[in-house]
């Protein structure tokens, strides 16, 4: 029946021969349960398997597949998720070996967990996107999505950064640092844990600002409402380096105007049953694994 | 006009001299602008103005009271927030020389503040109330409300306590520490920041759970949906002290379950015009104070 | 030959089946490798292995024995290095199955351990000793010793204590907090880590103060030298409690002044041949385990 | 009498007007006193004031100086520390209006200050410098030294870095992080504090290692011995900034061997009478000013 998943794409990180082998075995399972298979572009002329299934662009896919189904680690499902944004295409991932965030099928398990989304047995789990452009002297000069995160960090000259912050038009605070993240809830657990910030369920509707080393030892991480319109005003005589996902980079100058508010967009995580997102932050923060009370 | 607050309550800090004053000069300002007011029992005997004025016991405030002015720190405020929950009486509060969280309006503009709000020109802000039982061998044993938090921690016995999370019946970890705080946004400015926890603004639909002292260094804050349902469960052979609001005790035994979810009431606050939580934030944190940048 | 330990005491962690095995299984390779055997008294009692070995107590232990070894965990370890600190008595640790910082001679290989201690083969280590008093009205009321920590908090009035804090006979700062912990570089990895303490090498010569959940946020640790003479005064109206090493306890009052400066004494650890501290913090705290370059 | 201070040496922050005008007023008090006055050159050719007194450059102000005086920031102190560090000139600063850790002198009472260090009146306190090399494929690269600090970061290739740290020779850890801040009890008020490290008092002979927004939650600061020898080896495919006191800067490339070691020169600091470590720190973290017991 294959609950409405026609036509699924599969995504696989380049340049990994294991991936290679997990996306053929994956694609033939598919094929065998009549669903139409599109390979996407990149991921073809890397694993070389693109004569046996249609090859498809990342356009494509968003506008025909059912289901992308990612092969890699989180940086790649980021990457397929910030593609396919505005096509509001599900995804799972597949990981390679260690568990991730949101490559959450273990590729030994693979054909029966992808089995089991197709049989409508997956956890639906809707994530928030934030939206990001960068304003210089009153022109929008850069424009992007992000599922984790958006990094304003010094840039080249200095060893630090100074910036103003600005949520829903009011100024609330000058900073002198290393600079700041922005986070989704899903981002909450990505690098802006390390920078010792807030662990945001998903289902929390909020966006995390956490300071990066921060001059004023009172600077602590706010979690805004998701509504909430944050700028950073980069001041002189600095500049800073923007990332987007760890992947998107632009480099900012001073007085350019960073603005990021919740995307319109969101991503829907396909995960297998059984998911549990506190089983998988225990098991990546080695909480203690077992209660003790029955 | 006093745009439809008719009676309004005065509810000031206990064997506080100066909030005698305070006291007696807004109920006489009140009177003159046409108001009913009704001095608070506790606060009635405590000051001795009782004579001139209407007094009246909690739940007579919160049948009849259509605001309740507190005088005090945001201690204050708390327990009457508590007191007041369910009858949805919305409060504002005056401090007493130090800026509070919730006690907003400075004593020397006091006069001027409380006439806006009268006038219809206060900001209307409401915050979430957490909802708290314990339960002990099936029975419900203890039932509260809180404003800002309810604070799990080591008892009599031994040097930590050892529990179990649960979050809606799922279990989440085993922690060995010397306790955790759940609170609300609007407690994590208060002993959850202490603890090293995540600041919530008042939007965020999110409850923070704030380990204290966790032997095991990857326990981070996190915060949940406020749909949540929290059960810790003390395990034996520990013991633990409850409080909620820091005000409210119980003291529970090894076995017993805290459950804690977010009330179906919330309190209304009432700040002046002007109001802005950012700039209570920026002073009480003592963030640079101007932005540089016009 | 044995290089000097002659008479060694066996100490166990009492209450604990599986050490009275090994206490015997030691005591009888210690027998056979011509040392007179000490069985604390206690352990004694508790293994009833009493019999067949001269039982001793701890002062007979500090005046004859030439080493001490202790089976159980840090906390065993503890109380016997305190018990025998004016003694000078090396110390050696045979751990239950968990790795302890201290205990670190595992109980599978502890005869072969042992004999290479006996052979001479240990690596010394000396640890430094904290003194401690509390003076009431001018009056010593309290005095001990203590290897890990010296831990002030807060008592049962309150949910907070306020205390000043001297060093060398200079204030230094008054601070609100749930109280703060002095420790050793051997206690930097106990209880202090917990509390964001900072991690002191046992080479350093430096004392941490490691406030718990103070309000200013500001309050950081500091690490002063081993020379500082530390006073920390309880404030009204707060009381305090004080453990040291989490096993001795007081009750503080108001106006109690808890003095603790390094102690004349050190306690001597030995361990087995190519014991590493870096090793087991690498263990204890899941440092990736093995270095990428040759 | 100027108790041995008879040659004196002025070195200014370059390009700042109100620091001509106060060496300008220090000079002339200076030769008053009977001193011989240098004008550090760079000082001179900023201020333009070294017609009526010798201009000296950094190497004859180490040669011949017996105090130098720094006015500025921290930061111009840092410099002339780390230049004149191999000739053990003693150092005092003098502030422009904003407390240093370093440059304790307020301008407004430089005169009266510098005249008590003239009298023999000054604390004299001795802080460690590091010394720092770089090797690269066995030959020493760079070579540099720092009061506060040596910041390993990563560099212009990707988000991160990876590195292992050997302490003494023996492997410690891997690290994937932002980098690494290796720092003195000096440097750990400074961007250390802002990375979370530990207060180390300079009586402390202890080296902090810092890591920056670590990606493993267990990798927190630990504090060496000063006589370790740290070895920092950078990974492929990362290359890494090194920057030494915020000033000096290295560009390291992957298998980089940065190593640093407690240096045998010192930094000798004079400061005025009733200078107070403590208090200076009271006030740059706002600690409360005063005790309430007397």
């Amino acid at each position: 029946m294959n609950d409405g998943f026609k036509t699924i794409a599969l995504i696989g990180k380049y340049l990994s021969p294991e991936v290679s082998d997990a996306v053929l075995r994956l694609a033939l399972f598919l094929r065998e349960r009549g669903c139409e298979v599109l390979i996407e572009q990149g991921t073809a002329s890397a694993t070389g398997i693109g004569g046996q299934f249609r090859v498809a662009a990342f356009d494509e896919i968003g506008a025909r597949a059912d289901l992308a189904i990612v092969l890699g680690g989180d940086g790649t499902l980021l990457t397929a998720a910030r593609r396919l944004a505005s096509h509001g295409v599900p995804l799972a991932g597949v990981n390679q070996g260690r568990l991730g965030f949101l490559t959450d099928i273990p590729r030994e398990e693979m054909l029966e967990h992808v089995g089991a989304i197709l049989d409508g047995r997956a956890r639906r789990d809707t994530r928030m996107l934030l939206e990001a452009e960068v304003v210089r002297a009153g022109e929008r000069v850069f424009h992007t999505m992000a599922l984790n995160d958006a990094v304003v960090s010094k840039g080249e000259i200095g060893r630090l950064m100074e910036f103003e912050l600005h949520l829903d038009g009011e100024f609330v605070y000058r900073q002198r640092s290393d600079g700041i993240i922005v986070c989704t809830p899903t981002g909450s657990t990505a690098y802006a844990m390390s920078a010792n910030g807030p662990i945001l369920h998903p289902g929390v509707t909020g966006i995390a600002l956490v300071p990066l080393c921060p001059h004023a030892l009172t600077h602590r991480p706010i979690t805004v409402s998701d509504d909430c319109r944050i700028e950073i005003v980069v001041l002189p005589p600095h500049d800073a380096r923007v990332h987007f996902d760890g992947q998107s980079r632009f480099d900012a100058r001073s007085g350019d105007r960073i603005r990021i508010w919740r995307s319109d967009h969101v991503v829907t995580l396909l995960h297998p049953p059984g998911y549990s997102y506190y089983s998988i932050l225990r098991e990546k923060l080695h909480w203690s694994a077992a209660p003790r009370l029955p």
